[in-house]
């Protein structure tokens, strides 16, 4: 059964028929996923490693026959992403293909920094506790069950931290050569935490630009290379939705009134505001307004200066900021962002890296959550956004932490340190007066 | 509604009256706890910040009036441990009080490595994904709600590494005043690591005893502090219980034919088979033998050598392993461990440090989950018991990850590199011959 949503949106149902899908694919490869549409132009192609329009360019998005799926349904899946496949671009066995298994993470309620704050209801969305500790194994995830039922042979990515992570992890797992490809320069903890998984990581004598020129390269050359974050982009971007579908599975089928969430390509924002959009349209979540806002720092901040500017011209910064998972200088989905932060009255803010570095202690101290310079990043904005008055403090809201701090230890390592170092006596305990 | 079990079990309830609880106790402070019985001689204490039996100096445990629980109640609660809060010394408003919520990891079918192992059926039980990275937090989590119904003012704990990270976080969450002590030369990644949760990070000139030591005295002197692993010792260790809770419940309510457990104190690996009998005697998994495999490392492997030994006396050592989270040199529950491994078929065995580096890389090359030493240890001793024939390999087995990489990432930094160092360019990738 499919249902015929909003003639506006692009990526939902139509009554024409779907366009042939790439040839060699077994019936249900992609689940309920009908085709790619064109962001731009709404011109349709079939479900294959594609990933530009061959109309206009734009770029394409999985299109769904929507399927009937009830919350009992959901509630009744395994503990993780899967659970909600019904509405991602996966076969409906896919939890029986090895993968890391991510997602169902945590939701707090962080009192303690809500009072802090200010705010009268907070909740943290924790995806630091991911198999490889950030969100990216919700997106790899989805991009490894293309890679195959695309029948590819290699799983590879350019990237400089938590995506070669995810993806030499769940390669390893999936039991797929796997090919991650650094910058020569990366520091040796960061390749330790992709090699470890991989005998295949690549180190490239060139910056991160280079490095992701060469991987395009590969995938236009090469067959059967996956590259999640090029050719099978369109289905790894699908994996960003099951943060919002848990984060209103987990607060009772309910929207929050309110929602920060860090913007680096700008995908993972609009994913979340398509999650939202297809739970209220699905009847799973009452229709309500929300708000939504995206979260830079300051030395890579080109969303928030057009929004503030009030534009849509969105002009590449090269970037400068501690908060390098989020250092996207020229983000593909920005224009999306700044429609989404528009229509729903909310808005993109940044802030500087001292800030960012307050807030991942500030976060840590409130609420025990250890984040990386992203999360400090997102923290940072909501505080920002409350003393600025742009957040309205008597309304729900949610904040996503993107990763893990023991990955970016060094942007805290200045600012924390022992209270006192004392002798290995009760006397100089006392004398040191910790309380 | 209790039930009366086992007369030999000590833990067990029986139809004498609980010893009175500690004064200015709430009702049910302890859940269906009745009280702290002498593992060695029976004698029982009243609920309390009581370690050591004052009859006989033997190490105290939690006993209790067990309820009737059902599958289905356990399956309807959250998503934590606190599902299992009717078998733990909490009140049944537990997860009303800001906590990390740790547990309900994941539990991997280990496909990959139980082939590369010649092992049937394997499973990974994976802790390293806990809000902290560690099965700690399970452990701090109980102790945490010892402390708040004591009334303690501190919440505290002497640590090099883990179990700060968890009483730091835990205690930030809580909002309670935490104090955690540490040597001074502790490297600094691992100071941070603590100290961005807790402002009270004392640095004590000396090696890890001399911080125990000073612990116990500050426990002895000072009133209203919970010291998690010294007076509120005995709540503290009852949260291992859960990992045991957690696998058979993932396992479908089944318990598995062997399990290898890594031995510190030893506490882990007792209170994992006290869950799994605790299962049987409540109904809740059908009676079946499982035998249980205790870790350890070389350098420090006082309950291994005594295993081989024949002997009941544990001889400590000095220890001297990469497996820090291991070493202890004398082993409080090393004794039970012996009668545990003895009693149910199973064996303690230890590996060299290089076999924990190369289990390390073992496990996320075929699962993707990069372990810290601790974990190493375990899968390499499963390896090594596998090879030895002291495992049947034609048996379902589960194999626990008690922490996390990112924290030992010296131990393999050494060992796991790029493949290739090329130039930025598509025929420098070809000559590579990555594949």
């Amino acid at each position: 059964m499919s249902t015929v949503l909003d003639e506006n949106d692009t990526t939902a149902a139509t009554t024409v028929t779907a366009p042939p899908q790439a040839a060699g694919l077994r019936d249900g490869a992609f689940g309920n996923a009908r085709a790619l549409a064109c962001r731009e132009c709404g011109h349709e192609v079939g479900l294959g490693p594609s990933y530009a329009c061959p109309e206009c360019f734009g770029p394409l998005e999985v299109a769904y026959d929507y399927p009937a799926v009830t919350r009992e349904e959901i509630a009744a899946g395994p503990r993780n992403i899967w659970r909600y496949k019904a509405l991602l671009p996966v076969p409906t066995d896919i939890e029986q293909s090895p993968n890391t298994e991510p997602g169902f993470t945590r939701l707090l309620d962080a009192r303690n920094l809500a009072r802090e704050l200010g705010l009268e209801k907070l909740w943290v969305k924790d995806d630091s506790t991911n198999p490889t500790n950030s969100f990216k194994d919700r997106v790899v995830a989805c991009a490894l069950s293309a890679a195959r039922e695309l029948d590819a042979k290699v799983f590879a990515c350019p990237s400089t931290g938590n995506l070669a992570n995810a993806v030499a992890a769940a390669g390893a797992r999936a039991g797929i050569p796997t090919v991650v490809f650094i910058p020569s320069n990366l520091e040796q903890p960061k390749q330790v935490n992709s090699a470890v998984f991989t005998e295949r990581l690549v180190a490239v004598d060139g910056n991160y630009d280079d490095v992701n020129k060469l991987a395009s390269e590969i995938a236009g050359e090469e067959e059967g290379w996956a590259f999640v974050n090029v050719n099978v982009r369109p289905f790894y971007a699908e994996g960003s939705k099951t943060l919002g579908y848990e984060i209103a599975e987990q607060l009772g089928w309910r929207l929050p009134d309110q929602i920060v969430i860090p913007v680096a390509s700008g995908s993972q924002l609009t994913k979340v505001d398509k999650a939202f959009q297809e739970l209220i349209r699905l009847g799973l979540v009452e229709d309500k307004p929300y708000r939504v806002f995206g979260a830079q720092a300051t030395g890579c901040s080109p969303v928030s200066v057009a929004y503030k500017a009030e534009t849509d011209a969105i002009r590449p910064v090269k970037p400068d900021t501690i908060a390098k998972s989020l250092a996207i200088g020229n983000p593909a989905d920005g224009i999306y962002v700044l429609d989404i932060c528009r229509r729903t009255g909310g808005a993109v803010e940044d802030i500087s890296d001292d800030e960012v570095r307050e807030a991942i202690v500030l976060l840590a101290r409130t609420e025990g959550i250890f984040t990386e310079t992203a999360g400090g990043t997102t923290v940072g904005v909501l505080k920002k956004l409350v003393e600025t008055g742009q957040l309205d403090t008597s309304l729900e809201t949610v904040v996503i932490n993107t990763g893990h701090g023991l990955k970016t230890l060094d942007a805290v390592s200045d600012r924390v340190a022992p209270f006192a170092t004392i002798a290995p006596s009760y006397d100089a305990f006392v004398a040191a007066d910790v309380l």
